[in-house]
């Protein structure tokens, strides 16, 4: 009964993650209401997301130019090098304003399941580019999951001599009681222990 | 640190009612990711929108000819009309599949303190419609809110004579606890119950 550009719409928006019929029902008649410019910049940066970002041709960080804003920043460290796994979590690396070195983006992990072997990602680049760049520090910043931990042992094991690897703290995340941490969380959180 | 392209996107996506930076980040990552075609369906479908939604010239529903939908389908009843404040009333009754008739939306309500009196809504044209259809009955379909109910009583006393009027009923909704069901909603349910 909706007129069908409006169908056409909520069907579109609702493809988005996260986003049933009614959320997309209640964005596409916010979209009806706004200025028909807004309508306008938002059809636009839709539009020309695709043509206007590639991949960084060091890092393989979303890039608008053929390095991204990082890797073309001088001030950045070049001696310490953290491995990611998506351009995600350079931005939320980036959030906590204290890594002010350079990026890998790996492009995913390891999953045999998934059909996705080492070749699939940007390994190969990143040992090139630690046996040119030669960085004091590489820190993998994998995700904290079974993938994410078969990657950064991978990635240990195969590392070009030389170059010392860490890897993110595992522990107790901030606000969290000990009484509902999961066993594996706490027994990390254990292993890492710290004195004062 | 975001490419431009992508942080104007992230920024539009926000303006959309309940979404926060976050899921703006979410949903800019996934139109990224997302095949190209399908990006550009997306923005095509936001771009073409106010060019193609105008208001039904006989019930002020979205059109996109001078007539809506509704209006033109001759299936319709022309005895019953169903009085709405927006064109999402208007869906919500169709879901139901219990209307048959057509409608006329307000375009809001009655509310003195944001300076809507009845001369800013659809209701002349109500008046004129009434006066020319002549259905047998007109339900007043306001939403159940203050400026709803004073709407729906404005109409019920301004109407052209000899209609009935009717409102839809008040009382519990499905599924919920009389526990804990407010008094209002109480003392209608009890107000307007019916013999088996």
């Amino acid at each position: 009964m909706l007129p069908a550009s409006l169908q056409v719409l909520i069907d579109e928006l609702g493809r988005l993650p996260g986003v049933g019929p009614r959320t997309a029902e209640r964005y596409a008649f916010f979209i009806l209401k706004a200025p028909q410019a807004q309508a306008e910049a938002l059809a636009q940066a839709v539009a020309s997301l695709h043509g206007s970002i590639k991949a960084c041709q060091r890092c393989h960080n979303l890039a608008e130019s053929d390095l991204c804003d990082i890797c073309r920043d001088a001030r950045r460290d070049p001696d310490l090098l953290a491995v990611v796994e998506s351009p995600l979590d350079i931005v939320a690396l980036e959030r906590t304003g204290m890594f002010k070195g350079l990026y890998h983006v790996l492009g995913g992990v390891i999953s045999p399941i998934d059909g996705i072997g080492p070749d699939q990602l940007n390994i190969k680049s990143l040992f090139n580019r630690l046996a040119k760049a030669k960085p004091q520090e590489v820190i993998i910043a994998t995700n904290a999951t079974t993938e994410g931990d078969a990657t950064a042992l991978y990635l240990q094991k195969h590392m070009p001599a030389k170059v010392k690897v860490t890897r993110l703290a595992r522990g107790l995340p901030m606000g969290s009681d000990l009484e509902y941490a999961d066993q594996i969380t706490l027994g990390r959180a254990l292993e890492g222990r710290r004195s004062f």
